[in-house]
């Protein structure tokens, strides 16, 4: 595979990545508020770090759409609101007893067991306070319908299903449908949410191209895991951010142990071969989603 | 105080109860749906237990605004799902440790402490989900602000924040003020919501109505609680349905060792008091709510 060439793409990544983060910072509790030391950790968790994959996608899917940007901001942060809260409960000691995460000590090494438990509980219904506070959509209805769609993305048949199948999975041989399965729920179903959310934000789709969209969000979502198994097998911990080669040691299934690092790649590249062909009808609007696909498969972190 | 006289509300509530059981079993993941495991956990935390007293607190402000009864159902669950997922995140080892909850082994204890985990994300998930795809109101923009004022209420300005200041407040000495602060947000908010969600499902009531029976739900959240501390002071485990005795053990300030049984007796009879002043303007269709708060303060578990 050639490197992703950057170029133009980079700055527009930068400047949203950028941008954002002073949304978040504006969104989150201050820390001077009480609860000091929540919020205190509920910032350390969610600020200065992460690649920002979700919301950078629901930038570019409001893009395809003409989408309010402060509109776009309000899903995007929702979206990674979730995803942070995930791996605040993912990396504690029950869990996945992760003590690195974004090159920091993950949230209950730097504070504790408790607070990062509080520190998830409270990003979750954050997310969902700023989906009902801020007007996303000209249509109310559809604004609940953008709720639900991140409520089901992140609960027992979204994300934290996948999670659950991903704790039963140790130890097991997974075949390939059922890792597949697996995947749509724990990394998927969030990514797909970040794509359809930021479509929300703008004029709206016909089914059909809701349809492509969201399969588009499907195959982006399952590459970015197969190629997050292939970079955790051949990485180092100081370019990863996190605890590299963790999936082995803890037996975990992964593409790389199912079906060997080279099948694996190939997967990501039909994957997003797929992800591409599902926007074949979007013509210009839709060049930052292709440049993210191309982004989550090429990249080396 | 004379024992409170159930009668006729008495059957109410058992109606109210055993009706609202049905609900939960019905909009909770069925078990064996996958991840089955993880379903059947959540049902283990939410079924079979509980006096249901949020849920009948909306049931008896959707009376006072005539509100439909199917809503109030849905309005009702988002609550005691949020209470639930907090019970279960209460419990865990990092948090209170505790094995008993409703007479029956805690869900870390039956299950495992990452299932534990998982099942208060997904609890909490659906809540949202329920309140945003089920109609709740005629207005959508209304059921907007319900969806708000429950995540208000759940989040780190809310009950997850209450649980905050209560983890810091171990082994230090608190202030009458600070501990009606902690409890304000860790059991008041919930308690309130659960009036507000009720009376929104229902013919709009004018701000200053609105007002009297927030300060309600105010007072008997607080009462709720000074109740609580006064039966775990003083009833034993199998009365009280999980382990007695232990905010004394875990040396946590309580209405009982700050103020003393007797005073804290008599503040909950204060706010008894107060909660009935604020429905003076109601009539008759607010006899619900003034016997939940004589059941709420006259309560022996």
């Amino acid at each position: 595979m050639p490197d992703f060439q950057r170029g133009d793409f980079q700055s527009w990544a930068s400047v949203h990545q950028s941008r954002f983060e002073d949304v978040l910072r504006r969104l989150l509790p201050q820390p001077d508020a009480a609860p000091q030391r929540l919020h205190q950790a509920m910032r350390y968790s969610v600020l200065d770090g992460g690649k920002r994959v979700r919301p950078l996608l629901a930038f570019a899917a409001g893009e395809l759409v003409n989408a309010n940007i402060e509109r776009v901001n309000i899903a995007a942060a929702a979206v990674e609101l979730i995803h942070a809260y995930s791996l605040v409960h993912d990396d504690m000691p029950c869990m996945d007893n992760d003590v690195l995460r974004r090159g920091k000590p993950t949230c209950h090494v730097e504070y504790d067991e408790a607070t990062a438990l509080l520190v998830g509980d409270s990003l979750q219904s954050l997310a969902f306070q700023l989906l009902a506070e801020h007007q996303l959509s000209d249509e109310t209805s559809r604004q609940l319908r953008m709720i639900k769609l991140l409520a089901v993305a992140s609960g027992s048949r979204g994300m934290a299903g996948g999670q659950a199948i991903d704790l039963d999975s140790v130890g097991k041989k997974l075949s390939l449908p059922e890792l597949e399965f697996m995947h749509i729920h724990k990394t998927g179903a969030l990514i797909r949410a970040a794509v359809q959310l930021g479509a929300h934000c703008g004029a709206a789709l016909d089914a059909v191209q809701m349809g492509r969209l969201d399969h588009f969000g499907k195959c982006v979502g399952l590459a970015f895991q197969v190629v997050d198994d292939v970079l955790d097998s051949e990485a180092d911990t100081s370019t990863l951010g996190k605890t590299a080669g963790k999936d082995a040691e803890q037996d975990k299934p992964t593409y790389v142990t199912l079906l060997g690092a080279q099948a694996a790649k190939q997967m990501a590249a039909e994957l997003h071969r797929d992800a591409l062909d599902a926007l074949a009808g979007f013509g210009d609007g839709a060049r930052r989603l292709r440049e993210l696909a191309d982004f989550i498969v090429l990249r080396k972190f």
